[in-house]
């Protein structure tokens, strides 16, 4: 698609870093990453990606549309799980290439495995992974094991 | 480089979103998109890329270490402004493609135009953006202008 009008020229908006007009960069595949939030309490829920169709539909919907990379479709999130992401808020770094939604989760789970947050595990760093040797995969921490709903339930068997 | 030994194979991980070794999954250009946030706030500060080596020295040393896509080299953030990232906790996500950095942000800044979060500016959307008229470029709004460096006198002029 063509670039949508509410979206400057990247060559003609200034420096990104200090214009104020929105000139969204999007990289090679026409796609620019979206981190979305809790409104309340900034947790990152999710990271995807949004290209200039589903970044102009968010911003006239008021809810997160995403394209997923792996099934090459719009992505209106929810529209399957129920767990839509209600816009409150959406910034842009300074070179404009990256989002940061602030929303407003149905369901309280954003992730596919029906946690709150896609990022429920954590990687060892420093002393705890010298701990473990440094010499195999360093093994993961479950930080958040609370299923806000049964995966198999909402998307099937997979 | 090849695969350090602290990465699983991805094939013999078993299903990333559930298993418990560390197997990351980079992209074509051999990275992984890392966003680090204030460890109290959970504030986005920054959304960067780390390839492999430079990921193994993140958790070597506790430092963020981010691979620069522009410099094409290893960027250690804060070697420059002073303002380094220690990590806190280190989270990733359920496809063990993205990295969330859990950071105290040493100068209370960790944008380079001297600001706490490269996000600093929102996008309208919504009734917001209709009334603007959606057919000339958005105007974005400033939702942060504190600045705690002066970029000039630690970047130099540019």
């Amino acid at each position: 698609m063509t670039n949508p009008a509410i979206f400057a020229d990247r060559a003609q908006a200034g420096k990104a870093d200090e214009t104020q007009q929105l000139a969204p960069k999007f990289d090679a595949n026409g796609l620019i990453t979206a981190v979305a939030c809790d409104w309340k309490t900034n947790e990152v829920l999710m990271v995807a990606f949004m290209n200039a169709e589903t970044l102009k539909m968010t911003i006239e919907i008021g809810e997160a549309v995403y394209w997923s990379r792996s099934r090459s479709e719009i992505w209106h999130k929810g529209q399957t799980s129920g767990n839509t992401q209600k816009i409150r808020e959406i910034l842009i770094d300074c070179d404009q290439d990256c989002l940061v939604l602030k929303v407003e989760q149905a369901g309280d789970a954003a992730c596919h495995t029906g946690r709150r947050s896609c990022f429920y595990r954590a990687v060892p760093f420093g002393d705890a992974a010298l701990k473990q040797g440094m010499t195999s995969p360093l093994n993961l921490r479950v930080v958040d094991d609370e299923r806000k709903f049964d995966p198999e339930a909402v998307y099937g068997k997979k």
